[in-house]
């Protein structure tokens, strides 16, 4: 309950799955905080320079060094994913990655990284247990 | 001359630019050595488990640590180059990114961090100085 959450999807990377990362962060917010929770802004402009790029860097590694755990979506390619997912590596944060295994070969820097905990998946509803788990908020 | 250069580029995220990571790569081959020529290799399929992936980490984890300097392609959003490029920042080594701009929009963790340095571009004439300045190659 109440934990910081930091989740992670493609931005710049790609937006096909948008409204996904929106369920699933809006899942999260039942019980826990989601720190990046415009990730799932389906009007959010990949392209948009208003916050200026510095200040988008500085702010989302302080989130991250403060999270308390990261779940990052990785079926769409991208290379900011894959950057805030070493830098979380770099200072201990526990990383989950889901990724639908009959549309993409997830990357062997992440695949065979053994600090990651990896869940391929091919539908929502086996998700959400999952975040449930993870999140320490199953009923026993 | 003889620097340890490692090359990264999309494998899984995408082959759209293998044809232009093998020219880059035969480019710092002229004077330089490159670690993960393989990238460039227009056969290598991306799908391939042979390698097993926990091999393929600690290979490319290891290159990265000896390596004088990273030169990065990044216009194919690619998860592994994201981890990669955190990954050298983490242990010190030198990054060099360079992308289509008319093609794409990078990822706010590369261009917002000012360890790294950043090369949009156009056309690949346009690599080859930077090159020759970044392996310490130009001729006085």
């Amino acid at each position: 309950m109440n934990r910081n959450v930091y989740f992670a999807g493609s931005i710049r990377g790609g937006r096909a799955d948008a409204a996904l990362y929106q369920k699933i962060i809006a899942y999260i917010q039942k019980t826990d905080d989601v720190l990046t929770e415009h990730v799932g802004n389906l009007s959010l402009n990949a392209h948009e320079q208003g916050r200026r790029d510095q200040l988008i860097y500085e702010q989302d590694t302080g989130w991250l060094r403060r999270a308390d755990v990261v779940i990052a979506e990785c079926t769409c390619p991208s290379l900011g994913v894959g950057y805030e997912l070493a830098y979380a590596e770099r200072f201990g944060i526990p990383c989950h990655i889901f990724y639908r295994h009959s549309q993409t070969d997830l990357s062997a820097m992440l695949t065979g990284d053994t600090y990651f905990h990896i869940h391929p998946y091919e539908k929502l509803e086996e998700i959400l247990p999952l975040l449930d788990e993870i999140l320490g908020n199953r009923q026993a």
